[in-house]
């Protein structure tokens, strides 16, 4: 099934707003065996809207516009529709009702622009939205079987219209048909090695692949790469397998830079390591400001493993917070490689954690000196074995300063912990 | 000048990468008056992306393409180029000695992928690259002065040939022409109010902007919504005078909504106000794990007002670090009003800070109860004036429990500093 996206609003092509909803689509069609095969950002005009719908119906079994829904004057896209497919609105008595309901029972006014949300067009099939007050709209074309829909741009609510409404309507629409081929993905997370370079290095194995429907994509970003490893066939058994065999060639060939053979993102394989071996972590930051902490927290479940962190971001506080001596600071400065070991071992001795990292750097852009420019990062880790300490020398954007810093500090404590797995 | 981004790679649709390069764009397109009208995302298939670059062309006067030009099999951009203007591919030697010095000095093997890297379509004109090992192409078509530009899809790649080569050389391209039309915004980041309650409380005023060249967008995320006011003109000046006089009266119609008058983000607008201020601040987090530190570094300068955070996930940290009586949480619970206030005065006192915030709460998706169900939070607010706590009760999403927790705890403190400043 090929799948479009066509995303509305100014505040995409503006640059205000992050157009995340294409990504998560992207997914999640995969998800479905379906492909997304283009995303087109266009403005809050009616022409433009129509204009992208004959391009993308004309290619796509399911186009999907996202944004433009919304309950204020530059929301066009109800209106494109209208236009798209000939027809007036209609208003959904019930869904005012329930508006009305819901905004009364929280103590809000009802006024006028929340009853035009239940205006729709004619010949649509209105998809419930729980989280919101825009119902997405359902437009299905009965000699092709080709459907066009319309969400919500806010991703939380796209996200459940997509997964409740959209999915099961459009697999049960094509139920009978045969699949036309299955793609499956297995994605491994590496450090340590440029892409160019890895590629190099695996450029044999490499060779292998089209012959036996595999291919393979890089995916780099500050300090790691991500490799997507993609089977393709028409039997679903054959394609697993084939995906597991290769799988299996590409970690023994890059095994010393795998972070996640299961392609878990960093901070997922960090906390999946720490809650498995049952230990725990605490953390003493100073350039990342709290970040590392909060990448521990940015998944469910973080209260089994992590008990907090001290930021030490004056020297004040790294000397009454976490007892690192006032003369350490002196002789060797706050970024240097006994501070950050004392902070390490500081924050585990006082909050008793099994495990604990500490990172200080010159984030910049200002701030380094000739020993130490911008970019010095040392990174301690402290287990029950000792404190190991390394020093990086980053690059001048303080934003991949601070991203980098954070991943190979959790890199380091995947390193240790997974000693500590095979030991 | 009209402007389309042709975005390209395989990962953006499968959604392992979000494309933050079109936002950046858009928002650099319009600092120098240029419209971007449309972005599109497609695969590395040399067949789509020729395709693309037809239609792209047939509209826009700057076309951009990112991505596609890493030394790895899955980047199609430059074979797609000779194919769509009819060449081969000629070496750039100079480039390929320039790279092969750069590996040699930092101690890596020259390899032939980052040779091929030298590799561009003839007749195109390179854009050199101080930041990578891709240069950017440029095509410029001298019947129309349209030009096609392709660069890295890496963000700060691309950002700095966008700036130092693409713009100077478009503007000196068209230096001579009339300015069509100038486009000036201003934005106001606004907390408190949903967008189709804001929205209704300004009608009257917003019936008057079309006539006046003048549009309003509303930009709603997580907890706030940043308005944009846009003026439309052919003199500078007048368009300029237009939009103070509308920012004004906006200011005047939302003032008590105001976290922002100036457009700022919310850690920024922080930032801003503590510096100006002289004053510091100190952190106590627990749900949020340390992201409300990290915001407050995410900008240059934080060293200036931030001494640091303690980050109590654990209820036995909250106790040892920063001094909340054992007894209180076993009375009220750690998700609660004064362990809230007594983290905030915890964390001040021991940090001799100016000012704090603490925050706890339910992040979710479980560990709710029917007194404190899922998106409970706390969030209060440490000064010379004394302590405020708030209770607010957010939904079952944690990303988003996280968010608005930040961005209420800064809002919190903004509104404090703004009485400071006012006194």
């Amino acid at each position: 099934m090929k799948v479009e996206v066509i995303a509305i609003g100014d505040e995409l092509l503006l640059g205000q707003t992050v157009n995340t909803n294409a990504a998560w689509l992207g997914d999640a069609c995969e998800r479905e065996g379906w492909r997304l095969e283009r995303v087109v950002t266009i403005g809050d005009g009616i022409d433009a809207i129509c204009e992208a719908l004959v391009s993308a119906e004309s290619r796509a079994d399911l186009v999907i516009i996202t944004g433009g829904l919304g309950p204020t004057r530059d929301d066009m896209t109800k209106r494109a529709l209208c236009k798209h497919i000939g027809v007036g609105m209609i208003r959904d008595d019930a869904w005012a009702e329930h508006m009305a309901a819901r905004f009364t029972s929280a103590g809000l006014p009802v006024i006028q622009a929340n009853q035009d949300q239940a205006l729709r067009p004619e010949t649509t099939v209105a998809l419930p939205n729980p989280r919101g007050t825009a119902q997405g709209i359902w437009i299905e074309n009965a000699e092709t079987r080709g459907v066009t829909v319309a969400l919500p741009g806010v991703p939380f609510e796209m996200k459940g219209l997509f997964t409740e409404e959209v999915v099961p309507r459009f697999r049960q629409l094509h139920a009978f048909e045969k699949p036309r081929a299955f793609r499956l993905h297995h994605n491994i997370l590496t450090m340590g090695k440029g892409e160019s370079l890895l590629a190099d290095s695996i450029s044999q194995w490499e060779d292998t692949l089209a012959a036996r429907d595999l291919s393979l994509a890089y995916l780099p970003s500050p300090a790691q790469v991500f490799l997507r490893l993609t089977a393709t066939g028409t039997d679903a058994d054959k394609t697993r397998a084939q995906l597991e065999r290769a799988t299996a060639e590409l970690l023994d060939l890059v095994a010393p830079l795998v972070v996640s053979a299961q392609g878990r993102t960093i901070e997922h394989e960090a906390a999946h390591l720490l809650s498995a071996l049952g230990q725990t972590i605490a953390v003493a930051e100073s350039c990342t400001g709290g970040g590392l902490g909060a990448d521990l927290v940015s998944r469910p479940g973080a209260s089994a493993f992590y008990l907090g962190s001290v930021v030490a971001y004056a020297n004040s506080v790294k000397v009454s917070q976490l007892g690192v001596p006032e003369q350490l600071i002196a002789t060797h400065g706050a970024v240097s490689e006994p501070v950050a070991r004392a902070m390490a071992e500081g924050v585990r001795s006082r909050m008793q954690s099994d495990w604990s990292l500490a990172v200080t750097g010159v984030a910049g852009p200002t701030g380094g000196s000739a020993e130490k420019p911008v970019g010095t990062v040392f990174v301690a880790c402290s287990g029950p074995a000792g404190t190991r300490v390394e020093r990086f020398q980053w690059g001048r954007s303080r934003a991949r300063n601070l991203l980098r810093t954070r991943r190979t500090a959790l890199a380091m404590l995947i390193s240790e912990l997974k000693g500590l797995e095979n030991a």
